[in-house]
């Protein structure tokens, strides 16, 4: 058996949870579900059982040093980008510096900011990817539709793969896609979300990257061969802002499946990416909530009474500088609220 | 020419205004234009052309004696009921006391959380009014209504007196309509709004109420007697809650229009009692507030920003302990949201 390393990229403002999330407050490090665990530390949580702790490896900005690893006690591979590049210079640093110390581990890499609220049917689906992988396959793990939702990307599975429980061959990759075909999707049972957690050997991803974005996998390479060394720092800075910004699923996943060497482990655990207000309404509101012919999602803070009247569907959001009050129907549009804050020379609310 | 002495009662929750108005923070404390002055500020401006500063009374319950005196320096009359009995027993105090005084004074009495942004015209109507009460009459000022209202009680004006410009007799007063008979007042031109704004001679107003609530006329006449004796107080609460508690509409309005006894001074100032957030949005919003598809009405703290995405007509008010967030078309409503507040344990937001 491969040694199992999870790499977990946190990153993203989630503007669309503004007033909750802020540029120094992103959504990972919120408690959305009154849980008493951040969304970041059920992350941790999730990987424990897959992963030794020194296994676990988080890429984000300088500026979230301090509150992760108050976040994560036990973490002790905190991985800082100089400057955000998209997922695969972050996801691919981490995995070239595993690469060098053990070339044959098996990464894993899942968003920081994601709800799943089945941990063991997740790392059983885990457990299988990390089978795939060590067949040479790169693996993501789709989720099963649940509704023809058009805000996330579908993977199109193909043939199932022999000697595997669920696994199947990837045929593509699909974009977000219009309501009409997100139903001939959901209809068709061969689709599943991209719910952008990938798994394979190091060496495999590295060398799959080397293929497609030769210059962006020397870099992390090159960049690795000096971690540890007092060579680091100077590298990471030289090379970081030279490299390509570019999500994994351009890089590696979209060419690796149109030569056929993608798989997908289709899961059943209930996934959310909490993206917007809709999304954490079925979470519940805060305790001090009164609805009068109202309904939808209210988030306050401990002992501010939020009360709601004749209103259906609505989403209202308190915090100690800003009060958000939307329809929950248009829950995508909280960016342009975000947007004109610079011109309101309220910068600090970002 | 008689004395005019100004009468401002100072009741009243303004439940509808919770979140902005509490039992210890009334509407007529508050600043609800942002100019800077409150209701009950504004009320003794508007006096000062009419009545000299110690002919001015105000009537209010010792929880406010504090907030009233340190509003309005130059009150010297400020009189404390016991216990809230309606506008009868408060009025009819500080109506008995100034008759003892000066039994030809012309008393006047008007709400302390009114809004009337003209006040000379507003001036101009309360003297032909003490003109028309010299002549022995109850006098009442109504607004010339600009809809068909059915928040407010109308007056039905009758025959022109006359030597007066615009007075007229009182037919009769009437509840608040339904819309159709709103409408049918609206396009008659014979009725006006009760704004419950009433002048008479102080023996007038005593004489009147002794005819049809004798008791409440001795008692109050009892506890005048003793006003500016060391047995002032102990009369005040020996008599006081044997008081009926009845509005001054019903104790002397009603049955002395129906004596022919009532005439009304018909005013075309504008005129709003602020009753609930529908009569305050046009009054505007805080400045800190961003709309996007939106409209209505929001009120919050400096430096709070508020947004409201995809709604319609739609109040927002934010305070330190409280947001409520209501759609305008239902803004009466108000009211049951603070019923329920000492159910939850929240009697501090009362």
């Amino acid at each position: 058996m491969s040694t199992f390393h999870a790499i977990i990229p946190a990153g993203g403002a989630g503007t669309r949870l503004w007033p909750l999330s802020r540029k120094a407050r992103p959504k990972f490090l919120l408690d959305l579900e009154g849980t008493g665990r951040t969304l970041i530390q059920q992350t941790w949580d999730r990987m424990l059982p897959l992963a030794s702790p020194e296994h676990v490896h988080v890429v984000s900005g300088a500026a979230h040093a301090g509150a992760i690893a108050a976040q994560l006690p036990e973490l002790v591979n905190l991985l800082l980008e100089p400057s955000p590049r998209d997922s695969m210079p972050a996801i691919g640093l981490a995995a070239a510096i595993i690469e060098r110390a053990d070339p044959d581990a098996v990464v894993g890499s899942f968003a920081a900011d994601h709800r799943i609220p089945d941990p063991d049917r997740f790392a059983d689906a885990v457990r299988e990817a990390i089978a795939v992988a060590e067949q040479g396959y790169v693996v993501t793990i789709g989720i099963e539709p649940t509704e023809p939702s058009t805000a996330f990307g579908y993977i199109a599975a193909g043939e199932p793969l022999e000697d595997f429980a669920s696994a199947r061959a990837v045929r593509t990759f699909v974009e977000k896609p219009d309501e009409e075909t997100a139903r001939g999707y959901l209809a068709s049972g061969d689709f599943v979300w991209n719910a952008g957690m990938f798994v394979a050997r190091a060496s495999v991803l590295l060398d799959s990257l080397a293929r497609f974005q030769p210059d962006l996998a020397a870099g992390l390479r090159a960049i690795a061969a000096a971690w540890g060394s007092p060579a680091f720092v100077a590298e990471l800075e030289r090379t970081w802002p030279t490299l390509t910004t570019i999500a994994i699923d351009h890089a590696v996943a979209e060419p690796v499946a149109a030569e056929g060497g993608m798989a997908v482990v289709p899961a059943t655990f209930g996934w959310d990416d909490l993206g917007d207000f809709a999304s954490i309404a079925p979470l519940g509101s805060s305790p001090d909530v009164l609805w009068v012919d109202a309904d939808g999602v209210a988030r306050g803070q401990d002992g501010v009474q939020i009360a709601v009247l004749g209103l259906r569907n609505v989403a209202v959001v308190q915090t100690d500088d800003a009060v958000l009050v939307l329809d929950l129907a248009q829950s995508q549009r909280v960016k342009e609220i975000v947007a004109q804050l610079p011109g309101l020379d309220r910068d600090d609310l970002l």
